[in-house]
């Protein structure tokens, strides 16, 4: 462990009797018997086993939204969080109904299939037309309107495995704009081979973007065997028709709840916060556990920990359970919103949105002058197995507009191997939750959070990026 | 390898020139080539490919079985088996309809659900009762009625995972009764946990028994993950209530067939039948690759080796792709009626029914003077990793009148270590199948039938089994 000591405050040079605990040397020790007590504590588990069991799935504008909303109120509260609250965020309510995909011909079969956030339906009778197959965007971006009109383009781009989730770019990017390319030209619906890399029969949902026009087709995600299947189909030659029917639909908008606890800062830099954000929203396929009540119960877990050190905190730690990350990140933005007065007083940032993996790298978008905070910072984490990155981490979703508007972000990177065999499907379960990693999790963001809440110096701040939202345009493939 | 000398033919002691290729030797050596063989051919994966992409699911008297007998019949012609046919099985047509199960307190949660084979539906309402959790058979056996009546049962037993499948029996045993036992005790309704070893999110489907009074309940299988939030549910101390719907429902029986070819002996023994037996239909959820696919790829298979041969036989091989396996063993039963009159000419029967996984056991059910020819037999396999087991081989389901009626077995046991994670889903798909290991079991089948179909001995005759069917009763279980 390599612990460099930082700029002396006056408390250590003085060795006066009445300093309080924000001695420096004394925060990192802290640091370590937290970092330690936490890798033997159950909260974490017990947390995501309560929302799972007990809330469910809770998509955005859902009757689970709003029991989740009352479950995290009702539990920080119980963990004796102050200043808990729900900040209104409205979301909006995108509803699934049913659908059905079904190969007509060349040999008749049901595709496991799931509608992506954002589809509309089709009419009653459905849609019936021929598949154009395809492997990537650009091939499809190719392609002239009468090779497209009026089929079924069905993209068959197989994600990779990584465990950065590197594969999970470019699969995303098909899922989010497939159906924008496909309609420019002409085409009727798209069926995309599942943005994920579940061996076992799961389609896996994810939001489409809506910005795009005309667009307004439905979109589909298929599971990899039924894409396997089907792209068996079409190489066996003739043409291949599928008829599909969904009852997807939006639905009016509705009133959701970031839901915000904190454990309180004194003194002069009360008012600074460390934010500790995960999203409480979930798809509605599987019962949210990796994606993201893993985050949810890690961010809680750590906070409780300090917390229940009952010693004074140099700033806030604050915990923000976001509502609907899945489908337009609402929360996030609304936050960004509500706070806009204080995003300065941000100090950094940390989001658990990656799973239930047990973190492996630290890295940092900070102040190149507070580096030497995030290498001693690496110096407590090394022993949980952990690497010291790079000062380019990108936050989540949720942290992304503060990170813009210039908050620091500390990233705690979790292994992401086989997160996107669950990510966004029904298998997604409390027990694919590890309790030894989610708590080796715990031991990391609270030792992070700790110090960054009770060190003197500070991450400075970022650039603010004013770079646009990406489109669907072959500019930002 | 250990190949001891059978009796020597008369061939051999007149070393005579004419001599057909019945020669003991050579047979023993021309196993060892078609074992060889075996292990480079990529028939048996083909097969089975074609089976899961041009057919998929095909559960007794759907369309998928009428597809699936044509298939068969196109498939063995175009092989080039000889006296291909369809020999008529009038089999139950059982359709599942829809079905949702839902928690509704103490926490609203809807489970991943599968109804069970044979079970009735319930009404438009719907059933909505508390639930009754148990742990086993005995446990609800040992209920009163008025602690039972009024309620859904919840059976929540764990099946364990064995290379043997030895978890099954007990499982597939509550998965059978456990409607009767609550029936009889006033349940309206039971809700097991899956009769299956799979993490992921699938219910496993498989038959009820229907032969029983009174068991007019719906009987419905939960995942194992739903099982598991079930029981947390059950276990948090309030009444838990569950509201049951299903329009499944019985329908007209309809006609299919047991789909036969056969590499034809020549000589005096050509009447006698080395009987190759696996089972076309599928459950309905997934497209049946590992059960019953790769059974009917690996007989064909292994028969197509021994056809391709272009030599004759002593005795017949006969493939039986039988029908209805699943729900109610229509084509096994059928086949023992229409060959009552040449049941004794079957001189040995293998069955492949236990999924893709390679072959790890070769037993018997034979006349103990014929056991020299299990053990020389276990000489050319035990290359490929093979055990030698015992005499007491029980056959798969669809031998099952024949070997009551005294056809010997010979047991080739595969490894069921992963069987029981797919058995029965909508996860039982091609990307299951191992190239290797359906090609190991093709060489085991194909070097079996080879040498039983072309030695001089044969295997005697089994003992009449008389036993009656095993009964919901406590004493059978």
């Amino acid at each position: 462990m390599k612990i460099r000591p930082l700029i002396l405050s006056l408390c250590v040079l003085a060795a006066a009797a009445g300093c309080d605990q924000h001695d420096p040397d004394e925060v990192w020790q802290d640091a370590i018997v937290l970092r330690d007590t936490a890798l033997q504590d159950s909260a974490a588990y017990d947390i995501v086993e309560s929302l799972t069991t007990e809330v469910g799935p809770r998509s955005a504008g859902s009757a689970g939204d709003a029991a989740a909303v009352r479950w995290a109120i009702n539990k920080l509260t119980t963990l004796g969080f102050e200043n808990v609250r729900g900040e209104l965020v409205e979301v909006p309510h995108w509803n699934r109904g049913s659908l059905t995909v079904r190969i007509k011909e060349p040999f008749a079969q049901s595709l496991v299939a799931t509608s992506l956030g954002g589809s509309p339906g089709t009419s009653e009778e459905g849609i019936e037309a021929s598949v154009l197959r395809v492997e990537s965007l650009a091939e499809l971006r190719d392609k002239k309107q009468d090779e497209v009109a009026g089929q079924i383009v069905y993209i068959d781009h197989v994600m990779q495995r990584a465990k950065g989730g590197d594969g999970y770019s470019d699969a995303s990017r098909i899922r989010s704009c497939g159906h924008v390319v496909a309609a420019e030209r002409g085409a009727v619906a798209t069926i995309i081979r599942s943005a994920g890399t579940s061996t076992h029969r799961f389609a896996h949902t994810g939001s489409m973007l809506k910005n795009s026009v005309p667009a307004n087709i439905p979109g589909v995600a298929i599971s990899n065997a039924d894409a396997d299947m089907l792209t068996r189909q079409v190489q066996s030659g003739g043409p291949v028709t599928i008829h599909l029917r969904s009852t997807a639909r939006d639905m009016p908008k509705v009133m959701s709840a970031n839901v915000i606890g904190e454990v309180p800062g004194t003194g002069d830099n009360a008012d600074e916060i460390v934010l500790l954000g995960a999203h409480l929203d979930s798809w509605d396929l599987g019962t949210g556990a990796i994606d993201d009540g893993a985050g949810v119960a890690i961010v809680t877990a750590a906070a409780k920990l300090i917390l229940d050190r009952d010693e004074r905190l140099r700033r806030t730690i604050r915990v923000v359970l976001y509502a609907n990350e899945e489908f337009g990140l609402s929360g996030g933005d609304q936050y960004a919103i509500d706070h806009e007065d204080e995003i300065a007083k941000h100090v950094v940032g940390l989001e658990a949105d990656f799973g239930a993996g047990s973190v492996w790298r630290i890295s940092s978008r900070v102040d190149e002058d507070s580096l030497d905070i995030v290498e001693n910072l690496y110096g407590l984490l090394e022993p949980l197995g952990i690497e010291l990155g790079n000062n380019e981490s990108e936050s989540g979703a949720d942290l992304s507009p503060l990170r813009k508007a210039g908050m620091p972000i500390l990233g705690l990177t979790q292994d992401g191997t086989h997160y996107f065999d669950y990510h966004h499907t029904a298998d997604d379960t409390l027990d694919k939750i590890d309790r030894d990693d989610i708590n080796q999790n715990v031991a990391a963001y609270a030792t992070a959070a700790y110090v960054a809440a009770n060190i003197e110096q500070d991450f400075g701040r970022l650039p603010v990026d004013t770079e646009p939202s990406s489109t669907c345009a072959a500019e930002d493939d």
